[in-house]
């Protein structure tokens, strides 16, 4: 569900700071990693004016900003590093659908979507994440919720597992957009999963009214499409665009997100084909089980409308009436109105109505 | 709703001032705004000769003309600042698509729709705006309306807030369409939740015949893609052609509102495919009623035809009818007809029609 | 409707001139106008062989050929200015798509179809017209038909108002086709009248069939957008060819003309998702008046079958049924025949049938 | 109807000469025809070794290979003018389509299908045709059918009709292609006329069940189409290519059937977009005529169910009815229940179900 | 189906080895051949590092690594053989779709899928396949499955057939595409006919049920033209990319199997609309069939309930009814029935309604 306007931005100044996301109660949280391939350093920033880092040190500095709903603390991360108040605005602005922006080489600004499936609710709800990779730094935005997204990647670096230790903080971005890209495929697959046992059911005509589901899981996949979508373009750019900020020995991890991102892309259409798939089954079973409801309907009036008639005539009440006097004129009735209703049903199965 | 035809311009001449929107009984108002970081001046035109601006000023000078209906006052404004017959055209032609065209280093015209959301009929009407921007200086025209779209930007400059004093005409343009941009994410906004009522009242198999109701946000939803897709091409067009006029330190600002209209394009196109999903939940109901009301009619015939006809057959008036004579016979008649009954009604449990 | 074949060309050589239009009985008239800025003259050739214009002239010469149906004349007048065989073929083949075609600076071809909108039948008819652009003069050739659609330019030739007379032979090509497109918008104009006359039906339901209807004005529509599509490409192939014969002041002209093609193409797209929306509705109230219908039965059926079984028990004819003998049987079995009557209507309105 | 595979080529050696195409009792015929302005000579080859013709002659020389069934001929053909043997499978290859390749200068080749209608069968069959275009001389391929699909241009070079004679190799490779393509509008036109007559029977009401119909002619139109299309492309790039063996001045004749094959592909698909409108209104014609049936079961219910009932209370067998000792209670009745009927009618007819 | 996932790879480092494909029993087979034209050699390797080959031989090497769930064997070929860890993830990745990566001179990375048709199920199975190509060697990698895909070439090589022996690994490398695109075109075949089988039962109106078999062979074919279509991008890049590693005069060979792509591509985009097709016609069929079922239980309803509303009112027992005195009123009763019944079976005859 796209998440309700908290606020009206309409005649405010550009650059105008404003949070227009999900209410949030907790407070915001900084986190400093300083790491290379012998050192590593993590601690948590109590006062805003420490969070500065910079590319000048012989280590690669990250800074994870959790919480994008204080525009003062945005503002002030944003004073010290020197970002464009735009770049802020779209920081804070949970509404901003993914995209890459280079400055010079001063630094590359990229915001994509982390995304959660609630299996209960059957709905997607997306985080706002942001980017900011300099010479030799890092600066992470993310919405501030339950857990820690990057949790992995600052394992990974804790226990100088892979390659984030020896690489630089190219590499590092890198890493935390993979995490973010196998975390869209793990949801597809879930969504697969869904959609198999649906199918299943479908198929075997056992659910009653498989609409809602149908359209709820197309919705999904059209909001998720919606997000991964501006990744392909944004990744291809970015290996376009020759930065010095992305090194050459990194495209290959790049261009395997890519190709991950585009795997993605093919598994939502190619299930949003499938979902189209299930609602004509679905429109096909209403329309064959009321074709047998009405043939049983006619096979019913068909027999029984003449029978009816019949033993009506034999009980009006005219004073002539040759057929009522006759000692077997009630028997022979019976056996006419069985050779009929017999020839009436042998009628319709070779019409291949029963 | 498309407006209807006021005039037929078949056979005129090519450049023939003609209105065509709707009637307006209100005269033309122009106004002068002048201003730089220190300077600030505003005052309306008496007469029309009075209404001249230049580029060649200390300060930037910015000419509203508001209302397009009297020929004479466009002609008139067009004489004085040297503009082609054809663009006075485009700028009194409330028909003429959004579009911008670039006329060397003298001027850059830019055409877009000012949106309005009228709740209670559900539609959306357009005002046409054009501008042009010179080296310091710019011209708008609107259609003459109740109360003033610009007003919150004339505002910001009277009150000295936000960039627009400390930046050229350039940037004045851009706070305009951001302004009329804005506007449109605040229009899909309350389209959005009039759609996700609508999709609640559906959903819950509440609404009787949404369809009228889906087909009229459909059709506006088209209306206003016609109007702001053509504003994302403009926009790329103006940040790709290399005119003086448009300052470097301005792109961002129209990079951003660039974004933002691709923001709207897609939630329009989103929300598109929602109604279509809606318009087929819709019918999918109307069909699993259907089937409900035929098999409530066929159990009723089935159960109620062979019943009809037994006591049909003992209403019979033969001479010669063995069982009308017994004692119990219509004791054990109703008797069998009640099993029968019963009989047939836990067969179309068993075959899940009840 | 596509014009039936008059004749096959299968199999003839290349080049050879065959007429496919429908039957004409009229001759071909020829028209030749003479003007500049001073001077004017204007007359109806009576022998081919003076037909003759050409570019070195201090006037520009106009060659209006009315009737395309007799080889013998389009060769002549081919041969005496030196025109390709296969443009002549392209010239009498009224089944021939609009094109641009450049002969270095020799001539520019351009061929379209003037639009007839037959409010009776609800059709458009096609004119197939051809230009050809030397230096100095224009040779045009249209089918022969009552009337003169060139007549306004020529009257404002004639009274020398607008710019026609103070421009070349570009600004004339311009003035026509000018016509011509400003014709499109014309008819669009009156489609997108009766469009919504029939939405307006359909909307309250008042039309019992529309669909023919709907479907000869999609057709029409269709048949309009494969004639008006090509013009498209062709103006903007025009403006980036760098042609001599269309001179760079009459580019903002064509540009108008090209932003006018596109209006009336995107009117064409959107009334077409109109009609689509429209049939869907129609599709949805048939739908709706059919549950109508079939509730109607069902709640008579629900009431009448037991009722009508409750009397058929009382006719039975068994000696012993106590019920018969009870002096008020008869009133205690209407009554509750009238309860199980309002029980059952209840129900259904309770369900939301009646 | 796609071809049945006769034979599989899974696993064999690329360039194996393998025919795919329906089986053919006779056997290939090869014919050679020299050609220039003055000289003509046209003559049956009896022995493979003769049928080889050569660029440096002071003619054109054409060798015509009618049947492509016989792997032995066409490797021979193949062996004796130098052709690549992936380009020799290609020519049996009857499944291949249409595509152009150019081998340096030293020849083009050109694959395409010749197509004929049956009428009787409703049915399009493609029969494979592939040209070789040297410097001086084409060799052309064709399946083996009743009738010679070149005799038109063979009777024109005979005749000396045309331009043929006076042209190059490149000139008679226009005209085969150009006879194949006038082929295409041909067929099209007869099926616009099918396509007409149905339309005519359909809107009238009078086709019981058009929809198979309907869906062989969208079958064969999609069909051609797989056919028509590339050729669009194969003669724009062989346009844009620039080989020697295509002269500037045969540059006009391409374009020109460029253009039909254009015209073709358009009245293919504007052809199919009228069979879904076709589709749709029979549709609505069933739906329509489901709703008059319903209707008029439901009127038919609605009175006599009514009625029945009454009558059924005055055959009850209570001793104490009072209305039926009345002398008038019968008139009476049959009074009221005249009058319940017409009630009901006018009731119908009121909300328009009649 | 789309695989179940044996296993998450989510929060793992990149480059990470890891199978997610089905389940595998037997172990990996690795299998040496090296050949040039007088020389041929074929073995199986016992211990992994025995499989290391290389370009610098007088002879083509091609390394066939039958099996890829055993991360421990693929790592150690890829040591050997200096592959990126990347590759080595999409070469054990089923999911990775087809794609072609050059790196510099040292080698052409291409991915692609095996497929097969269970024809009791009317399934595509998919084995993923891998192939790099070095400057004289290939590595092939593919899942473990029954039988050699690669038997054919292999057995072409051992006998000498075919131009494999006398080519470069480029020349092998597209041997064995070809071999997996002509099985494509296989499938298609059998499919194809199914289809035809399917299309005859359906078109007599035979099938009872065919929605969900037309819909699994849509779904086939989507998951077939999902694995197709890249390779047709991919040919196309190989033969723009300028790499050493493919010579020249492979070319045509490569340009061919693209043919042979494209041609599977249309085959399957043809196949999918006539699916469509036919499921439009199954509907209209059902449509067709209700309507008669619809118009025989109006006829029987409208022909009896008339007349048992006639014999119900003789059946009443009012006193004084005089039609019952009337010695021949049976006599009239049932003959004014028989004319009133012929009169309603004329009546809807003549309605077209039998
Ligand atoms: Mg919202
Ligand atoms: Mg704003
Ligand atoms: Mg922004
Ligand atoms: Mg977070
Ligand atoms: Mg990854
Ligand atoms: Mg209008
Ligand atoms: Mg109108
Ligand atoms: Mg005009
Ligand atoms: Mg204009
Ligand atoms: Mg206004
Ligand atoms: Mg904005
Ligand atoms: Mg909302
Ligand atoms: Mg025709
Ligand atoms: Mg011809
Ligand atoms: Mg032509
Ligand atoms: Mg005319
Ligand atoms: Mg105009
Ligand atoms: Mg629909
Ligand atoms: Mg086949
Ligand atoms: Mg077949
Ligand atoms: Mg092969
Ligand atoms: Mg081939
Ligand atoms: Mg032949
Ligand atoms: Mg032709
Ligand atoms: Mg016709
Ligand atoms: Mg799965
Ligand atoms: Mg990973
Ligand atoms: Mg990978
Ligand atoms: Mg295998
Ligand atoms: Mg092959
Ligand atoms: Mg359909």
């Amino acid at each position: 569900m796209t998440p309700p306007p908290n606020t009206s931005t309409f005649g405010l100044s550009p650059g105008t700071l404003v949070y227009v996301g999900p209410e949030v109660a907790k407070d915001t949280t900084l986190k400093i990693v300083k790491y290379n391939e012998q050192y590593h350093e993590q601690h948590t920033i109590k006062q805003i004016k420490d969070c500065q880092i910079s590319g000048d040190k012989p280590y690669i500095s990250w800074l994870d900003v959790d919480g994008i709903h204080e525009s003062g603390v945005i503002e002030a991360v944003g004073q010290l590093h020197n970002i464009h108040p735009l770049l802020l605005e779209d920081i804070m602005n949970t509404r901003q659908k993914p995209k890459i922006e280079f400055f010079n080489e001063t630094y590359v600004f990229v915001s994509l979507k982390m995304l959660y499936w609630h299996d209960e609710m059957g709905e997607i709800e997306a985080e706002h994440v942001s980017f900011l990779l300099g010479s030799n730094y890092l600066i992470s935005f993310q919405e501030k919720r339950t857990g820690d997204i990057f949790g992995p990647v600052l394992d990974r670096i804790k226990a100088s597992v892979g390659k984030t230790r020896r690489n630089g903080a190219d590499y590092l971005l890198f890493s935390l957009i993979d995490l973010i890209v196998d975390n869209y495929l793990e949801i597809l697959e879930r969504m697969s999963e869904e959609l198999e046992e649906l199918e299943g059911l479908i198929l075997a005509g056992k659910h009653k009214d498989p609409i809602s589901e149908l359209y709820n899981l197309k919705r999904q996949l059209t909001l998720m499409r919606k997000y991964v979508l501006p990744l392909r373009d944004m990744l291809s750019q970015g290996l376009r665009e020759n930065s010095k900020l992305i090194g050459k020995s990194t495209f290959p991890y790049f261009r395997d997100v890519h190709d991950h991102v585009i795997n993605a892309i093919e598994t939502i259409d190619s299930n949003r084909e499938l979902l189209t798939g299930l609602i004509d089954i679905h429109y096909s079973t209403l329309s064959s089980r009321m074709n047998t409801v009405m043939k049983t309907l006619t096979i019913y009036s068909a027999v029984f409308m003449p029978l009816t008639f019949i033993v009506g005539i034999y009980g009006m009440n005219f004073d002539n009436m040759p057929e009522l006097r006759q000692p077997n004129g009630y028997f022979y009735t019976l056996a006419g109105m069985a050779v009929l209703a017999g020839g009436l049903l042998i009628y319709f199965r070779r019409r291949g109505w029963m």
